[in-house]
């Protein structure tokens, strides 16, 4: 006598540890404390719908190790950014296919927070659970995290979760 | 095999209609989404801890019908003030026993962005649930909302749970 399950939508990202696709520290812990704390034992309550936005880089030139000199070269881009966006999904679909839980999992490109908020009006989940990486209060001045935004404009409610103090990278590269 | 409940605090205030004691819309609606949404039928599973923070008035005199006169005239505004405060947490706590979830509710005192950082801190919940008026963005700018206080001071994830527009009562003194 459930119904029909509970959608949660989560905003995933990359870790910033350059040529390693992974998910973010901040992306893994929401993704496994909602599962201890608010799924629980109730898999079939539940259902996860993960989006990765793939952040478009204006100039088309933040992979400054590589030299691109025909169009040719931004299609392989294209197609290299695809593979590691797909990469980061696929973390998450594994441990939902070993736990039980039903998901679904898509990309798009754009403002991260631009993107959650559309996507939210377009697939209407139950809330929006978004990872932060938990600034300290003078970072928290001038940067608009995407967290904060979604909190204020994503038309459902929303979790924020901030990685714990000792889960933070010593060194910034590794976030 | 699910070992401790899910602590969720949540921060309940009243409703601003002069005289009539009971919680707001946006608390009430909070709530009501909290058991549909994320506890469902695993009522074991979840533990619910009501904070009222009674706003501390500065000059004391919020109540403009009343006269005071005598040291015991605030006595008995204390004690109303408080009887008002255990009414409010009733509507919870009842509706908690009809559907058999555990549950805790107490009264602080005090500025309730503060008052609920500071219980958060000492009772360590899972996750704090803040409803939220849902001002337009006009206001947004000028109002430093609970909600958004709590999403970016708490020491635990905040789920953040806006009114929906079609639940703003149209004379804001109902609100």
């Amino acid at each position: 006598m459930e119904g029909e399950p509970t959608r949660i939508m989560m905003g995933v990202n990359e870790s910033t540890i350059k040529g390693y696709p992974h998910a973010s520290i901040s992306s893994r812990g929401a993704f496994e404390w909602t599962l201890q704390k608010i799924v629980r034992s109730n898999t079939s309550g539940f259902k996860l719908l993960f989006l990765h936005v793939q952040v478009t880089d204006e100039d088309g030139f933040d992979d400054m190790d590589s030299i691109y000199a025909s169009p040719e070269d931004f299609k392989n881009l294209n197609h290299r950014d695809r593979a590691k966006g797909l990469h980061l999904l696929e973390h998450f679909v594994t441990r939902c296919h070993e736990i039980g839980i039903s998901c679904e999992a898509w990309i798009k490109k754009g403002d991260p927070k631009e993107v959650i908020c559309h996507e939210v009006k377009r697939v209407q989940p139950d809330f929006l659970v978004v990872g932060s990486r938990g600034l300290g209060p003078f970072q928290r001045v001038f940067v608009g995290t995407v967290s904060e935004f979604c909190a204020k404009h994503a038309e459902c409610p929303v979790l924020t979760i901030k990685r714990r103090a000792d889960e933070t990278p010593q060194d910034p590269v590794d976030d």
